[in-house]
């Protein structure tokens, strides 16, 4: 089941478990936070746009046991590895989709209860060549704005949206969310730790949702002696 | 130099006064928290928008003492009071203007290098007579997109501008900032207590400023006792 270089990391979440290969792109904890804070129905058609080694889409299925979730992924040695996962879980309502997102509605259709995305957070720099990662953690590939635009033609009216970013894209967020009828209904704010500049945040949007914000107490993730705080642990299952 | 139920209050900055009344609108914790958090150059021209009784300009005038200083304020009233407090003050760079916003550069044209506002928070409720603090408090004479506008179009290219809001109101504050080309360039988030939501937030753009945000650890004003935070102490000279 494993190719060249790869290895199975476990999720630490109902047994599951994840192929990643060391020599790409492996998953963060940013990632792990969206999957902690978004949330979905036994109802629910869940998709994860950008959905690299598919670990998003594993722990949304681990927590919340959605009816149908789909991944995309535009590069296809994720998206093989995403699927080799989704097999080695013994998840048969897990569907991978090595597609350009910009396709993703003729691929998958739309009526989305719930999209996630980890996007790429860098804006693209002028290279001959872009790596794994690089497409990963740039916008070499798809633009902030388009992510949304696909999100947004994905959802049904009414359906939520999750994303995970560095606070510096905040306002692009935000702006783009209402440019395509996204409206930012609450956002948690992370903090390395409490005496530290807030660098995260996860956004939740609803498609044609009314105005009106919320933001709990921000999520510090160490005590400034550099163990987990509590709400962290609890967050992480640690 | 007092008219009816008036007083006179200390703002314990550099000994200036501020005269109100205690039957219309008072200015709120939210005005001092913008004017500590605002800055401007002593070459700088200042202008603060609904600006009420005056307090946001006078607290800007006492810390950073700005080659002038413009308040625009659409109420009589209150304009009229503010009046009075710059000449109490002694102030003759402070310059009072009663005008509607949307007249603000045909009234005092534009260039300014800072923009400062406490806006009305709540959307406006039909009514067939607004009071004072109706027209303070809620979007009953103008709105916040217009308020925005009118701040791009006051300010000169490179110029900063402060808001202070309710975090309910931060995705629309974000999203119009960006359409007139204000760019978000730090957040300062605030949480009445560690332990609580984020309520509040001061915003700092720039006018064609380049994207990319950032948020400093929210300010918390009381301790979980009921004291201030030291944080608050110094931010609001206690």
């Amino acid at each position: 089941m494993l190719k060249d270089n790869e290895r199975i990391d476990d999720l630490e979440c109902r047994g599951y478990k994840i192929i990643q290969n060391p020599d790409g792109y492996c998953f963060t904890s940013d990632s792990v936070l969206l999957a902690n804070l978004a949330y979905a129905k036994r109802s629910d058609r869940v998709v994860d746009l950008c959905s690299g080694s598919g670990v998003v889409a594993l722990l949304m299925r681990a927590k919340h046991c959605p009816k149908e979730t789909h991944e995309i992924e535009l590069q296809p040695r994720l998206a093989d590895m995403a699927k080799r996962s989704a097999e080695l879980n013994g998840l048969t309502d897990v569907f991978v989709h090595n597609a350009d997102l910009r396709q993703a509605t003729k691929v998958i259709g739309g009526g989305f209860d719930v999209v996630t995305v980890n996007p790429p957070y860098e804006p693209a720099v002028k290279k001959d060549f872009y790596t794994e990662q690089d497409i990963c953690k740039t916008e070499a590939a798809i633009s902030l704005e388009e992510i949304i635009a696909c999100s947004s033609s994905l959802l049904r009216y009414g359906g939520n949206f999750f994303m995970v970013n560095r606070v510096k894209r905040l306002s692009d967020v935000v702006y783009f969310m209402k440019k395509y009828k996204i409206e930012p209904k609450k956002i948690t704010f992370i903090q390395p730790k409490a005496s530290k500049a807030i660098d995260a945040f996860v956004v939740e949007g609803k498609l044609g949702g009314n105005p009106g914000l919320t933001a709990p107490a921000p999520l510090v993730v160490y005590e400034e002696n550099g163990d987990y705080t509590e709400q962290a642990r609890r967050l992480y299952g640690k």
